[in-house]
């Protein structure tokens, strides 16, 4: 297999945004040669097989996804209230209208895992390392609420980009009404003290 | 158009499981007919286009997914309490893993109205009724919380079903723990008292 990790990269980022742009049954290697500009059969160079393709994703739009270091440290500088996990779930959202195609990208691999149940449990274990690392940064934060908090925190702000990314007039108009709704999502889910 | 509206819903059911099975991408006319087990050129004697198709789709899963009436009389024998909206969420879950395709249709579609803007003002629309419905049956039956509590267990929900059918071991790796998970959701986001 072909090594030129800059190159990989490249691979990596053009089938996310194939992904997203054309489904789980758009994405060939023939069409990630063509979305990244590399000449036919460089995609084959890099990966065994589709599947080994569609596992290296998950783990590179997760990575794609992280917000910097340097931005979260700022952003920790405030006290752990609701206040700002309003504002945490608020640049959420930002970032996710910013690289649309990763959020896209992940929803199109969970409905390929639907189908594909080799796929599965990779995914499975990915998705639950995020899951985890969310719940760790707000249990050990000390934000308000503990684990549970954290989940259905998680679960709401799924279904919102979700249907956000899909149905961008279903839940807010404007930015404006947006940004209430994120707000709306962490006031009922939760609590202004330590724990409930 | 063909007329027959036994032969039209058939079309429909087959065309809702064949895009559960291979993405919006796999449906196609003559798959249709083939999961249908009709003769070929029938699903193209009921609809005009593709995107007739997938129109007439989004009703009709949202027509199949919804509940007996005569469940829903019977459940709401009860008081409107959040022990009767865990209970009505519980039965949404049971639902959907009866109806797993139905679910993943939905979600199907939501992706292809992320690529697709012509499809998307109708599917908005669909979407939009149903969400109201929901809010109007919370907030008419006299459940604890407002308008925007029904919205972000809507939301909650929305995301509990779309990582539940599509990785299943994530969130719950039992009947009973996918119970409690649900319980926790309605706890933590419908209060207790009439209004917060």
């Amino acid at each position: 297999m072909a090594r030129n990790p800059a190159r990989r990269t490249e691979l990596l980022d053009a089938a996310t945004d194939l992904l997203a742009d054309v489904g789980a049954r758009g994405l060939t290697f023939r069409g990630v040669d063509e979305r990244a500009g590399a000449p036919t059969g460089t995609t084959s160079n890099y990966f065994r097989s589709r599947d080994e393709l569609l596992r290296e994703l998950c783990d590179h739009v997760f990575t794609r996804l992280t917000p910097d270091p340097a931005y979260v440290e700022d952003r920790l500088q405030a006290p752990p209230t609701r206040e700002l996990e309003t504002t945490l779930m608020r640049d959420l959202v930002d970032r996710a209208e910013a690289d649309r195609a990763g959020h896209l990208a992940l929803f199109e691999l969970r409905m390929e895992a639907s189908r594909r149940p080799e796929l599965r449990e990779v995914f499975t274990a990915r998705f639950r390392a995020n899951l985890q690392a969310i719940t760790a940064d707000h249990v050990e934060g000390g934000f308000p609420g503990g684990p549970e908090t954290a989940r259905v925190l998680y679960l709401a702000m799924t279904g919102l980009l979700f249907e956000h990314l899909t149905l961008p007039g279903l839940h807010a108009g404007s930015e404006a009404e947006l940004a209430e709704l994120v707000a709306s999502v962490v006031a009922r889910i939760v609590p202004t003290g330590p724990e409930t």
